[in-house]
């Protein structure tokens, strides 16, 4: 394998992994973090609230600490690895995006809906202009057929975007699934392409493995899979089965190993696991938004909550759109 | 997908189950947890030590209830699904297998290690004479290429085996590893071909996936993973993505869910995971039933249980040479 080019990772520990902790990980946390994820090789560690820059608010939940000390933390105990931020257009502006930088990030990542990705725009030229890796993030994406989403997909590239991923942000993305966005993206993008894995489906691993089978040049990871809902693909899990696939990486499997069993699993304040919740998120493929007031709904009207949520995918229900479900779980009442 | 057939379940939540909890499950317990499998649809019901049959003993762990209540538990209350025995070879005896028939079991699975097929054949025959469905079972299948893989397959065929298990002990087959071993046998063999997987590598799902897709006629999982080491493919899990796959089967993936969520993990001792010994037992490929012992060994000798387990895999131990785990870990602490 020598010569093949070598798999970038992005740690998320310290950003998806921040919704396992409803945000709150301390300062010594974040700096005993980095240095050990650092360490253990990975290329860009990601550090923002989990909804990214502006994300700590009363709607998001507040973080424990300033953005400017997750950043600012992660920055100065990061040897080796350049430090990332997200940025949600809407929850974070390009002002917020200007301090991330000043503070010492220099990768970020412009995360839109998967069929939303001109709103990225001028935040992704906001990146360029200040001097930093800006990588489009297209989140949902199971929610667009192949084809569209590499429509998405070029719109960031034409903004300048080094490189875009392939998001499944609900984990609902089988391997065939994870194999055509990533080749089709492969096939037509300059960028340099990524995948973002959630393991709702169990599949977290396996499809960042045909990710990279099918070219993906960065993968997203974290140490015991520390992320929303049932994780992402853990980085130790991960990097132990690129190395029996002899896939280059610049990550140490037992630092790795062990920064997730001595330092991450004891700061879990719930072990992130697939529990019938996340596994129904997984299947339907829905916001997670969704399943209290389908919970509700199908107690009031004698339906399983699965299959409301099934019908709401079915009818490509998005954020906002939690009105329809009354609608829903009477259609299923009357049909029982 | 009309027409298709549909994947058989072999379920082995009351047998490698056993394993996770040190063979401790009560007679109320098997009987509530195997109606609530019959009811989820499974077509097979494995009930049986962890190691097989004549398993309970000082050597393997004795298991809570006797060999007779644990098999006529299952068969009382499975309503519709078949009631099945786990028969090693040198652990169990072919009068073991003439009393789990009496007791009602209708499926024997003859288990050997991947390259020591030989040693089936009189269990195998014994058990087409009881007219029981007989199957092989080539455990550690990793550790064989898949020519010589298919060379055993073709013994237990010969034997008149209904069904040949390519069978993940250890949790150490890639996806790559699984489709060459699966297909192999499907091209060359006239039985059923099986696949058993484990999950050290976060490729349980992921695996029994890639193995129907090259023809696997029946598969195992269990609920939530319940097995030995970081458990097998749950049942569960793997329902969901086979459901969105359109693979048929028999199986009502919400009562799986609700089976595994309500009741199995509320009994376990202690949560089956992907953690640093497992994932390292998938990586270098140790048999997993040495988990629990060299745990132990690690604890009393003061030294890595990794560093045990990684030593056994070098010394190619393969299941029934527990005993050595005590003499590496000795070695291993004089060496310090």
């Amino acid at each position: 394998m020598m010569g093949k080019k070598k798999i970038l990772f992005n740690d998320v520990t310290l950003r998806d992994g921040m919704h396992a902790i409803s945000h709150q990980y301390s300062v010594e946390q974040i700096a005993e973090l980095t240095e050990l994820i650092d360490d253990s090789g990975v290329d860009i560690i990601e550090a923002t609230h989990g909804d990214g820059l502006g994300g700590s608010s009363i709607q998001y939940g507040f973080s424990k600490e300033t953005e400017k000390d997750i950043i600012t933390t992660a920055v100065k105990h990061a040897k080796n690895a350049k430090v990332g931020v997200l940025l949600i257009p809407g929850i974070g502006t390009i002002e917020h995006l200007k301090r991330a930088s000043e503070w010492g990030a220099s990768v970020v990542r412009v995360a839109t809906h998967c069929t939303e990705a001109d709103v990225s725009e001028q935040h992704i030229k906001a990146g360029i202009d200040l001097g930093m890796d800006t990588v489009g993030f297209l989140m949902m994406s199971h929610r667009a057929a192949p084809e569209l989403l590499l429509e998405e997909a070029k719109k960031m590239e034409s903004y300048g975007a080094s490189t875009v991923y392939v998001v499944d942000s609900a984990g609902a993305l089988t391997m065939d699934d994870t194999r055509r966005r990533v080749a089709l993206f492969k096939e037509n993008l300059s960028t340099q392409v990524g995948f973002h894995a959630h393991n709702n489906l169990s599949l977290g691993v396996a499809n960042s493995i045909v990710a990279i089978e099918e070219g993906a040049d960065r993968i997203d990871a974290s140490l015991a899979g520390m992320g929303a809902g049932a994780g992402n693909a853990s980085l130790e899990q991960l990097v132990a089965v690129m190395n029996k696939l002899d896939i280059p990486h610049h990550v140490d499997l037992y630092k790795a190993m062990d920064a997730a069993e001595n330092v991450m699993k004891p700061m879990m304040k719930r072990p992130v696991q697939i529990d019938r919740l996340s596994l129904t998120l997984g299947y339907t493929g829905v916001y997670s938004s969704f399943l209290l007031f389908a919970e509700r709904a199908g107690k009031e009207y004698g339906v399983d909550a699965r299959d409301i949520l099934t019908k709401l995918a079915e009818m490509e229900a998005v954020g906002g759109q939690e009105d329809w479900i009354i609608g829903v779980a009477q259609e299923l009442a009357k049909a029982k």
